[in-house]
């Protein structure tokens, strides 16, 4: 006896079960599981996946044995529903339908009435008594058959039925007569000889061959392939081929078809969620023509079926533990089972089941955990636009920052700002950002950018700030002059009301109403159950104590990076450091960064308030200082000069002199440091003496801070610029003599930095992954410049992945594992985090936990989400939860 | 017995010998080998290098015993020469020289005199009978030793004896009367006084104790340990210190002082080349106020030392098997040797000693190959400027291209071109070159750059082409205007003459004679001998039949790196690119490139020829579109709007469209492959219709080109790209029957293809690193703009080289080992090379050996430098021949 590759299901008992997925593929072993629960399931049978598997590695020959496991199982299914297939007197239809481990769009779809021949018509019209209802279903299987088995345009059969509507005058199919439905089908047969060349087949064995090949080539079709591929799953899986029964839904009004949710999919309450028709087949709910009812109707047509199907509900929901997406029919009165699945839902409802569930004492809290998706939470913390009311798609760009935003445009921030401080909401449209533009973004609902990618200024800066932001949106032309800009063909001007949607990227004309999504107690429960199994911190980027506030209350555990550069934007101070721009000497240039040092030291002194005790990482200045200055404006460079007290030219023979290639490989981060160390001497000072000086005023304030140098590439900057700092702090300490203790760490965002990771380790108490550079860095790819092309490499599958919303694994992800591994070589207990925007997005959380960083740090708005994903990650490698499989 | 910590040298005989370098110090070493041969040295003994290692252990404190040996030591040393150190009637004085392993700047200098107290004056004046010879000898052993050992200004004591001289109103120290001196003394001890706060000291032992101290201290001075680093020499080494008999080159006409070297030391003749002075000490030579004679002089003055000095020398440079450095000095008829040393050289001279001194038969083909050191081969390729003649430095720039050019200023390329075909020689200034100004750079005699560093285009290109250029020259402001540049404060008018020295980097007024060094006989026969060592082939970068037919005359071996962009930017092609550019689609840009096809193939088709045979690896294009448009010219991109049939706004539109923040991380490389296949496709074709006409023309040729994607990041990038060229070449060559073996390969130019390069190595048949980009993106540093803080950096030590002239060992170094150990674990025999500029930099060079290249690939001027460099790596690695010890 060779291998098994059929497996039987009916009878009330089945020879797989649910957990054999990777055998049945999903549908079979739900199919399986529910025999065997006692559920009524049209009897049939499963050809493995391992069959599948076979009849591809035997160039397309079934394994040995496959066929006659088929026809034997075939012959059960006769047995136990007393007709038989291709029988001229009581004939025994089947549909078939692929079954992969996971859900796969790209396989082959379902093939019904499959039995269906000139020779068994007359049997199934005596036994149901209903011509038309045959025909009906005839002329339905030829159109699906040729369709989806034999790949012909379904396009060229819909076009004859039209065709036969108009010369029978009639509005809908079901007004047809017999006779147009017969003729209709010698209609359909005899397109599909012309189509193939072969005859439409009249033998039910060879319609059920055909099909199961066609189901296991569909496996290897492109769009099968491409999506694998996109989710990372084997090629060598294969599919399964469910084998069922017919019933039929529409035999008169004790028959009927529907889907059902165990639970609310929207809301997630405990209560059975369902749609059906009376009287139709499964295809029909797909084609949306009629609108279904409630299951509720079931009671009045089919009282004792109804009963049935509440019973199976929870039977189903209680076997499988959590919310079910189901298929039934209901065959003259009596129920059956067709599908059962693990629900699809919204976050609410995702976050409602699972933690009911536990209240139900179905699931441990871990388990719940597990199955909420870390990205559903950002639903929660944005507002959305309502579904429910139609909008005009102008246009398409990046879902940079989530959630909506509804302004009257504006196209620089200063009117931005002069709007908004008059009461209207304004929506910034830019070519693209700069740090001048932070006041406007401030000032903006939302931010809309012709260019830049997921993690260019705008989407960065944005999402720090929790605002949508839809970027690179390439239709969006500009028009200085005008005040205006074209989307695709539609003139927006200034003034014009524009609806942006951050959480798809979309661009929508006119004010559109936005929802605003309620964290409930519920969500806040759920996180502390998040937090109980999670090990790895999550910190927060934040550059104010705003911004500081809304993290902590997000559960942010610290700051992983403050930016000071915005310290050096506001406009009390950005004059002072103009003036250091254009200082020839070292003195001249402490001299202005003397001016700012209170000011800086009132925003640190703010940040370590709200913090509170918790760890605050400081980046220190990290921008080339041409961003100081504004570029090819000679308005406002005359009016800098003359405020500045130098002449025009002066200015801008330095700002000509500060231009770059390439910025982002510029006169940048540390390197600012080592040239200008008075500038790191001063922000230095700033810190050490806000936290001195707070806890002089506050007396059981504890104040973390932690220095951090920015873009070091080789030992000896850190080395130089760690003197400088500890120098600087050691001093300010010593004459307070305060009770200050200190860090002082580096980034590790280029590659060179990672692979001399054990020498920089010496001189950092600390590394945090700038994952944004080196990516950049790794990759040689400008993120403000790869809107050009990387939507096609991802378009063409060269990357899977925008490399700066997931984390490439393999290329960043080998250098940063390099990194931590060289630096703990060195000291074994170094501290290391990230602080990239990956920081935030749920896969690479999950790579950062397992390849052993003490914690992450993101936007405030993501911090749920990392939270979840981190305790994810660790359930994960406990082998602790149950996950829900998709 | 403790250890022995130190060596006496007198007599005959000496305690240690000429190999103990390590613990002697080359200077030590080099006077017991000499007493060792019977040479006359004065007696004395070294201080041994452990006991400098000790007293830095024992916080400055002598070790045990070392203090007793010095005394014993001493002793000998009186015994030998019959005088008494410190004695009143016989005193002994003696030198005090710092000598560590390698010759090192910083380290402490000489001290002459050491003894001479007021005790020791009578007793010398008695002996020597000549007072006025000691009170000279005094006040300067003061000066020497305020100045060496106790580190007071030398100028303090400059400025008594200026004063001096004006009152005994002489012009020469030489004709101040004995008071004069006497005087002088007084006053040199009062300053001392005055200046250190004690007394000058007038006991010898402490003298001693003192002179041996600095010496020891001066090992961690601050300029040695910063020369230490630069050159990779161990803190751990120590210095010895040599106390030695003084004796006296200024006892009257029968005594002088001088050096000579074995043979010539700039032409390499092997003739004893040597200068004296007569009556006079070292410092004299050294302080370069009287001429010095020729040593001939001696055989009228003292023939008998005269003639010893020619037997020594000889027995000497047998000894030592290399051409030497020698110090005598003369004391009344009686010859002393007091220092060897192997010389310094000039190329030339190198290379005809080595070959000399083979056919002398003093040293192995191995050992010649070993002394000469690479980078001075580029001496003899390029004209040179006359030392002989005075000139005017106006700046410093970078060395970017050696060799000197002399020619009259002009601003654009165009004007160079222009000027060119009127028979001028001119000298491109310019701000900084793009590859619009290559025809402007072929027709100058050299390029002068105020921007860009030493990998920037300008610098890149001039060494491809063989071109002197300086580069990065911050001090030529250039306006436009005016058509003038203000260099420091002269103003250099179009039309002016200006030189510039591309191997030092020296801006030169006017116009400056040039001296072109022939390549003799010897030098190829060198190289011949080179050839017979070296395993690692040397390749070059040549993207022209006139490139590859020089590289070939310097002994390249095959192509490493042919360009194609600039095949795409020649007159009569560019309108056709820009084309291409300006097409919406797909169809339109291959009409355009079905254009340049033709002319393509020429190129090729020349190149393929003069290649003879060797390989050609071709890389497909590279730069980004936009270098093809001209930007921010309102004239030129109209004509050229013109020319295309296009409206002024749309080549402006698409122009901005191209603009790049971070171009050389944005749309370049193989991203233009992915995003335009046409482009290589049409380039596979000119390569291989090139291929295949020029078999079917020629017959016995044989034409091996290598295919080279540029930019590779990701495994799939290239496979989609080779896909293409495979299909299009064997399209090609199927159709022709045509024999032709291609290779597909790519360019290892990213962090992340050298972490992925076990991926990528799957789909390619060659590797070549281009170590350029790699350390642009491994350091995150843009070469064009790194001139702003790079020389700070280097400045500063925390780099000690440039990264883009060496590579960077232990950060880019380390990925390229990566990515060939990854590359050659799925592919065991990959070819591996290298193409960046680093290919013709001799450690780089010896990197890429010690690695495992195959190749090294560079210029066509550095191909001589590859090739010596690849067979010291050899025969180092072999521990054959023997090295200069510098």
């Amino acid at each position: 006896m060779g291998k098994k590759y059929v497996y039987y299901f009916g009878g009330g008992k089945a020879d797989g079960e649910g957990t054999m997925k990777d055998l049945l593929g999903g549908k079979g072993a739900g199919l399986a599981e529910m025999t065997n629960l006692g559920i009524p399931v049209p009897p049939g049978f499963t050809i493995s996946t391992e069959a599948c598997t076979e009849y591809f590695k035997n160039k397309k020959k079934y394994p040995d044995g496959l066929w006659d496991e088929v026809l034997e199982n075939l012959k059960k299914t006769e047995k136990d529903m007393g007709f038989k297939f291709g029988d001229p007197v009581k004939p025994l239809l089947v549909s078939v339908r692929s079954g992969a481990k996971f859900s796969m769009p790209g396989m082959m779809d379902t093939v019904l009435n499959l039995g269906l021949t000139e020779k068994t018509i007359p049997g199934l019209i005596k036994m149901t008594n209903n011509e038309k209802f045959v025909y009906d279903a005839y002329r339905r299987f030829i159109t699906m058959y040729a369709n989806i088995v034999m790949d012909v345009d379904r396009m060229k059969f819909e076009e004859l039925l039209e065709r036969k509507l108009e010369k029978a005058d009639v509005e809908s199919e079901a007004d047809l007569t017999v006779d147009d439905l017969k003729d209709l089908s010698t209609q359909f047969k005899k397109l599909y000889k012309k189509e193939l060349n072969q005859d439409f087949p009249n033998d039910a064995m060879a319609q059920l061959k055909a099909a199961i090949n066609a189901v296991f080539d569909s496996w290897n079709g492109e769009r099968a392939i491409t999506y694998r591929k996109l989710n990372k799953i084997s090629d060598n899986l294969g599919t399964a081929v469910n084998i069922c029964t017919m019933v039929f839904g529409n035999m008169g009004d004790t028959s009927g078809t529907g889907v059902a949710f165990t639970r609310d999919p929207s809301t997630g309450e405990n209560i059975f969620y369902g749609e059906c028709l009376i009287n139709a087949q499964g295809e029909d709910v797909v084609a949306g023509i009629r609108t279904p009812l409630s299951v509720e109707e079931l009671k009045k047509t089919t009282p004792e079926a109804y009963e049935q199907l509440m019973e199976i509900y929870k039977k189903l929901e209680d076997h499988y533990r959590d919310m079910l997406d189901l298929e039934f029919t209901i065959q003259e009165g009596k129920l059956y089972m067709l599908q059962t699945r693990v629900g699809k839902r919204t976050a609410a409802a995702a976050l409602k089941i699972a933690m009911d569930l536990v209240d139900e004492g179905k699931i441990d809290r871990q388990t719940a955990v597990m199955r909420v998706e870390p990205e559903q939470l950002d639903q929660f913390l944005h507002p959305m636009i309502d579904t429910k009311i139609k909008h005009d798609k102008l246009a398409q760009g990046l879902p940079a920052s989530p959630g909506a935003a509804v302004g009257k445009v504006v196209f620089t921030a200063i009117d931005a700002e002069r709007w908004a401080a008059k009461g209207e909401k304004v929506l910034l449209v830019r070519l693209e950002t700069s740090p001048e533009d932070i006041g406007g973004m401030h000032a903006a609902q939302g931010i809309l950018t012709a260019r830049g990618g997921m993690t260019s200024h705008a989407a960065v800066v944005a999402r720090g700030m929790g605002k949508p932001c839809v970027a690179g949106c390439g239709d969006v032309l500009i028009d200085k002059k005008s005040n205006s800009c074209m989307i695709k063909d539609i003139k927006i001007k200034e003034g014009d009301w524009l609806t942006i949607n951050g959480s798809t990227g979309e661009v929508i004309k006119g004010e559109t109403p936005l929802v605003q999504p309620k964290i409930t107690g519920d969500f806040g429960k759920f996180m502390e159950w998040v937090d109980e199994f999670r090990t790895m911190s999550v910190r927060t980027n934040a550059d104010s104590p705003h911004d500081s506030r809304v993290a902590i209350e997000f559960g942010a555990e610290g700051i992983g990076l403050c930016r000071t550069e915005h310290m050096f934007f506001e406009a009390d101070r950005i004059q002072a450091v103009r003036e250091m721009i254009l200082s020839d000497s070292e003195e001249g240039r402490k001299m202005a960064l003397r001016k700012i040092l209170p000011m800086q030291k009132r925003d640190f002194k703010g940040i370590f308030k709200a913090m509170d005790g918790k760890p605050v990482t400081i980046r220190l200045l990290d921008p080339p200082l041409h961003e100081f200055l504004p570029h090819n404006n000679d308005k406002e460079l005359k009016k800098i000069a003359s405020e500045l007290g130098v002449s025009l030219k002066k200015l801008k023979e330095r700002n000509s002199q500060l231009q770059e290639f390439n910025p982002m490989l510029g006169h940048r981060g540390c390197r600012l440091g080592v040239t200008y160390p008075e500038i790191y001497e001063i922000q230095t000072r700033a810190i050490i003496e806000a936290a001195v000086e707070l806890i002089k005023k506050e007396n059981d304030t504890v104040v973390i801070p932690e220095i951090m140098i920015p873009l070091v590439g080789h030992v000896e900057e850190l080395k130089a610029l760690r003197e400088i700092v500890v120098s600087t702090a050691d001093d300010i300490i010593e004459k307070n003599k305060a009770d200050i203790k200190y860090t002082v760490g580096t980034m590790i965002e280029l590659p060179r930095a990672a692979v001399t990771a054990d020498e920089i380790a010496e001189y950092a108490d600390f590394f945090s992954f700038g994952t944004n550079d080196l990516t950049q860095t790794t990759f040689g790819l400008s993120r403000d410049d790869a809107g050009m092309f990387l939507p096609f490499y991802v378009d063409k599958k060269i990357l899977l992945e925008d490399p700066f919303v997931a984390i490439d694994q393999n290329g960043v992800g080998q250098l940063v594992k390099i990194g931590i591994e060289k630096g703990r070589s060195k000291k074994t207990d170094l501290k290391v985090g990230i602080c990239g925007e990956h920081g935030g997005e749920a896969s690479s959380v999950e790579f950062c936990y397992n390849i052993g960083m003490n914690y992450v740090s993101c936007s405030p708005y993501r911090v749920p989400l990392a939270r979840l994903a981190a305790a994810q990650a660790e359930l994960k490698k406990q082998g602790q939860g149950e996950s829900t499989t998709k």
